[in-house]
């Protein structure tokens, strides 16, 4: 029933959306500021960094939607600087933004959320920021959306978008979303933004609950490399235009609608994982038949965070026992003589133990671009699917020169 | 009160050793099989890896190890392969290691402790290494026990060894360790070896009580990669032919000879780190004024293991920010108000804010090969240090083609 449309965020009805550069970065040619701006107030949820360190304008986006009771209308967004750790100074900031915002498209000032990304620890530079807003109202438009995704980026390669379709009570509902993230990526909301907009109608308590089950099955089961970041929220929009009749849990389309929503986010979530850093493959990493959710989840994720796993998958190397030590270290008490390994459809453990297998067939899947690994545990019922990729020269190389 | 001096592990009284080239490992100049014996049976005591797979050699040993009520005479240790994952194979063969070496030195089978380190999921060549461990009682002495720690080694570069004296009820103990790691390093014994002999006399009980105690501010300390593996053990003899008297918690100068004990250890520890696959530096991250060790030891953790924090000291870059971000995410719950950074004796982050310093003088700092990180949490009055090295272009290189 669902089905993947072309469009930007600026796609679901009612909402605009556009980036430019206003001087953050060194580059002309790199948009630095973006925004998304719905014609009337939004349903609004959020999920943040789990960092002690939370940066300034999450808590001022936080504040907001408290304020508006699960509204916002608007979402600023900067590149380049993640004003992090700049105290007070940090605050006002992200607070000027907010009331720029309100200023320049005639809206109240909590009715802006603020994200960033970039470096940390330095203070924004606001005289280019407030002019780079001031520019931007003439811009929005549905057919500027796909510049907002490129304004959100820092070291990322691509631009990460999805846009689908489906109906409830008869209605076309759209749903799209932008991310960025590609270091500092890590379960628990890793240095990643994530924009949802969508005309439904949606109920504000309902709608932050399904933004955390499915955030909990998307973003916080990717990892780049570990680092979860002060910065990193997913923000939904939902601005009820496409008049639906009210999403609640009651509702019997709720499912069908969750289920659109997981896909958005889980598609965004690979693809922040397929441009990891340095990553030259994407890989899956499925748990099956754990004793629980979360040791599937602990064990899904230990084998995609281990850098060991990740430079055997580089090098198309079915180094397995890697694999099994991850399992092995994850915390997740499972019975330890059970278990089997595939890579691919090539089963290479069974019952812990190793079973012979063609090494040519197993480096040409490894060779491919998606890598998909399978851990079966024969000790329950549950699953769990992460998504991570390779560890490489190249992430080395972005990593010991990114701020210099 | 205590002496660095020359000397492998056969140094203290009594203890005997060797190494040589069986053909566990292709090249015939790579020593693969080494023992250290000592005279009389020994007191001993062992920690082992908290991996869930545990190889058949550590099941041996802590076999041994109970049924002689805390006593070895001998351990017998093969590198190039782990003897992981290899069902009651790798049992049969683990135990065939100990009764080979028992017969070749005329000593009970349960007095020989099994180590093996290297690939996992590979039969051991058991007629090479019995061959082996036959050619080895005529070549056991003070003098070959170099040797020995060449032979426990996979991809380190340089040999691991300390050796220390000290005084006690007037006689001079020395103890003695050698230690092979360089990947799968992380705290809760990766991949890492380490074999510690003493002649001091010492109450088993005590004995293993101070191991596991020196263990948690040492081995448990360092990281390379954060993969925990699957054979890591620590293991020590003490032979007593010093002659003190025993050493128990009451003992006048147990003090004395735990921070001998524990030194060696850190000692190992600190040259496992430096020797981390690929690494052209030592990081040492000091955690101070913390609520609880727990908390300490958490924070040094989470920075010394940030890919993040890794190749910034790589790439001589000041990115503090990297470094408050992984204090952030450490898990632990600190004041995120009061937090100073300092790269050796610069200071970069006061009460988690950026202080203005000299990039120049702290990029100099960062090309050091010994890198300091303090972190002052201003929230208590426990402490922690953890030690690690850099990520680099040839960790990638070495682990994505280690088995092939």
């Amino acid at each position: 029933m669902m089905k993947i449309v072309e469009g930007s965020i600026a796609k679901p009805k009612g909402f605009l959306a556009t980036g430019l550069h206003c001087g953050i970065k060194e580059s002309a040619d790199s948009l630095d500021l973006g925004v998304v701006i719905s014609e009337q107030p939004a349903v609004s949820a959020a999920v943040y960094t789990t960092n002690l360190f939370q940066a300034a304008p999450l808590h001022v986006t936080k504040q907001s939607i408290e304020k508006n009771e699960g509204k916002l209308q608007a979402v600023i967004v900067n590149s380049g600087n993640a004003n992090a750790c700049t105290g007070d100074r940090g605050w006002n900031d992200a607070q000027a933004m907010q009331q720029a915002v309100g200023e320049a498209f005639s809206i109240p000032t909590e009715m802006v959320g603020v994200a960033s990304t970039g470096v940390i620890g330095e203070y924004l530079p606001m005289d280019k920021i407030q002019a780079g807003i001031r520019q931007l109202p003439p811009h929005v438009s549905e057919q500027s959306g796909p510049l907002f995704s490129k304004a959100i980026l820092t070291t990322d390669l691509v631009e990460k978008t999805i846009c689908v379709e489906l109906s409830i009570d008869g209605q076309t509902i759209t749903i799209a979303g932008a991310a960025k993230g590609s270091g500092m990526i890590h379960p628990n909301m890793a240095t990643m933004l994530s924009f949802i907009t969508t005309d439904a109608a949606i109920e504000p308590v309902f709608l932050q609950q399904i933004l955390k089950k499915a955030t909990d099955e998307s973003f916080n089961m990717i990892t780049v490399d570990g680092d979860t970041s002060t910065n990193d929220m997913v923000v939904v929009l939902a601005n009820g235009l496409a008049s639906n009749v009210m999403l609640t849990e009651q509702h019997p389309q709720a499912e069908a609608f969750y289920e659109a929503l997981c896909f958005v986010m889980q598609d965004l979530a690979k693809k922040i994982a397929r441009d990891g850093e340095g990553a030259t493959k994407l890989i899956e990493v499925e748990v099956r038949q754990a004793p629980s959710i979360e040791a599937a989840r602990q064990i899904a994720k230990s084998v995609i965070g281990s850098s060991l796993v990740k430079t055997a998958v580089y090098g198309a190397d079915a180094n397995w026992g890697r694999i099994i030590c991850a399992v092995g270290y994850s915390g997740a008490q499972i019975n330890p003589d059970l278990v089997d390994v595939l890579l691919g459809e090539i089963q290479v453990v069974k019952a812990s133990f190793p079973v012979p297998f063609d090494e040519g067939l197993a480096k040409d899947y490894l060779e491919q671009e998606n890598v998909k690994i399978v851990i079966d545990l024969h000790s329950g019922i549950e699953g769990a699917v992460a998504w991570g990729c390779d560890l490489t020269y190249d992430y080395v190389k972005i990593n010991a020169s990114y701020r210099t």
